[in-house]
């Protein structure tokens, strides 16, 4: 009988998630039925979305459930295999548990090759943070040569990937982050052109009017809030606005209002669209492919934050949310 | 030598139009010079989208300018031309100045036919307000058969037509209009499913939860502030919400927030777009085709107020921006 080691959701947060939302569990596992896997964790992805998840919304994806474990991207090795397409042995990505053994039908699990990437890239560069990048900023963002692109959370595990990818498009492209060695990373490696403190800056609408003197044709949109607002405000006829997600709006216990004068919409024809990745999973072969031999090019750069031990991943997750991880943010599980 | 009645713009408004914004005058019309045209213009169209080029706000269009007359849709006849591609007697339409008369070079001038319809109808459902409609909703909006349709000012000169439109695809369409006659033209000739009196309702969320309990998936947007809000927080996912305009917030001193929690753009995977159908004339041939064959079989209705006489335009666009008109506003000229 083997035994696994998780994290539950102990109770839903009011305002900023705290470590009492969370609680350890060491549970039996059942024995494998017709077609069901069990495998062993070896890393686990932690992203911002997951904070809404954490909460009863109405949301793209269903809440977590009170005392079940937490889910989310993760690389796992196969250990036994009662189901045909898996084999001991096997490494696996999809979505698992936040433990470190489970039992899984197979399902949404797709196997990767154990040596092509560090395994750990499957659930950054080359997984849904990257594949988000790539859809949003090529599918729907378009940026053009010359073009000036913007990119909230500029070093993060989805915004280092857009930036580059606007960049690779002859965008010129302007970033924030949240401390200077981000910044700096974000214009020596990454190619920014320019890159500004958002926690050191008070008067975004100031610096952005520095850095984007001519205005944005696409904003990339990782945080919301007052960066967004000034962002809005700033973006040029027929801009595109890619929402993909709003960390700065996650914690709030009350809604902040959007941005002023909705009628800007209509007087530079902006586009304002949101996306959930997995709704465009067609698109997952093509980015694998091109983004994989970009990377193999050495043409584009990434940076990530291990943090060793499941038991780290709720302190982790706690820090994500006020951004003190560098680049993707993945737990060493196995 | 000819004179010309006009109406200039004799100061910018600060809030609300009031009529010490306009002048009238009576200056001399210069000698026709080569490949230029008089014309007497025989119906002016009023807009809302002409308030904020009152202001000088960054815009689509230039504002108007100080001191000079003010220009919108006209319908118009050539009394002489010395200018290749028009006669005397040809009736056009386009952009013209709010004048009985003018010498104009041509340029953006359409021929119609005399005959084929009402004059007026040239600067409403089939005009410029029509083509707003048609563009909005078929081509941004798309609504399919079953999917539920909101449009605000919804027997405005481009409500009517929207939401007639979205009706002929099979979508349930419910709107919003400024007293109880209006919304009884909707329900009865327009064919909407419901329509509220957004003046006597006062809470717009819970009067949209009644009437679409299971949320919009079109906004076909024309007034903004509290009612978009509204909307907004109802719509499904992959909404589309299609700005054309928000004639609410076009006399604000001071700008609006935006609605709350722009993350749901996210969660929801909405599209919010606006336009300007200046800049989609290539469909316009469509348009009329489509449109006109619909009018003549008796499958759509429509409704305008005139008002006789030019001196009358700025006491009847001050109106219109209170809503008091009933369908498409022109002020017959000639």
């Amino acid at each position: 009988m083997t035994q696994t080691t998780q994290i539950v959701l102990a109770r839903r947060p009011q305002g900023a998630v705290t470590s009492d939302c969370f609680r350890l569990e060491r549970p039996a596992l059942p024995a494998l039925g017709d077609n069901q896997i069990l495998v062993r964790t070896l890393y686990l992805s932690l992203d911002p979305y997951m904070r809404p998840r954490m909460t009863e919304l109405r949301s793209y994806t269903p809440p977590f459930e009170l005392d079940q474990p937490l889910t989310g991207g993760a690389v796992a090795e196969v250990l036994e295999s009662r189901n045909p397409k898996f084999a001991a042995g096997n490494i696996v990505t999809g979505m698992l548990n936040w433990a470190t053994h489970q039992v899984h039908d197979g399902r949404g699990l797709r196997k990767v090759e154990r040596d092509a990437a560090p395994l750990s890239a499957h659930l950054g560069i080359l997984g849904m943070p990257g594949f988000t990048a790539w859809h949003g900023m090529l599918r729907m963002g378009q940026p053009k040569a010359g073009e000036t692109v913007f990119v909230s959370a500029a070093t993060g595990a989805v915004g280092q990937l857009a930036g580059q990818l606007a960049k690779l498009q002859g965008a010129r492209v302007v970033g924030c982050a949240g401390d200077d060695a981000k910044c700096g990373y974000a214009t020596s490696a990454l190619g920014y052109d320019a890159c500004f403190n958002h926690r050191t800056e008070t008067d975004y609408g100031a610096v952005l009017d520095r850095l984007c003197p001519d205005g944005i044709d696409v904003d990339f949109e990782n945080v919301g809030g007052a960066i967004f607002h000034a962002v809005f405000a700033r973006m040029k006829n027929f801009g595109r606005m890619v929402m993909c997600g709003a960390i700065s709006e996650y914690q709030d216990s009350k809604p902040q209002p959007g941005p002023e004068k909705m009628f800007t919409i209509v007087q530079r024809r902006l586009r304002i669209e949101g996306f959930i990745v997995s709704d465009h999973m067609a698109g997952m072969g093509a980015f694998v492919t091109e983004v994989g031999a970009l990377l193999k090019a050495g043409k584009i750069h990434h940076r990530e934050t291990v943090v060793e031990g499941l038991e780290q991943a709720p302190t982790a997750f706690i820090g994500l949310l006020k951004g003190e991880n560098f680049g993707k943010l993945v737990v060493k599980v196995g």
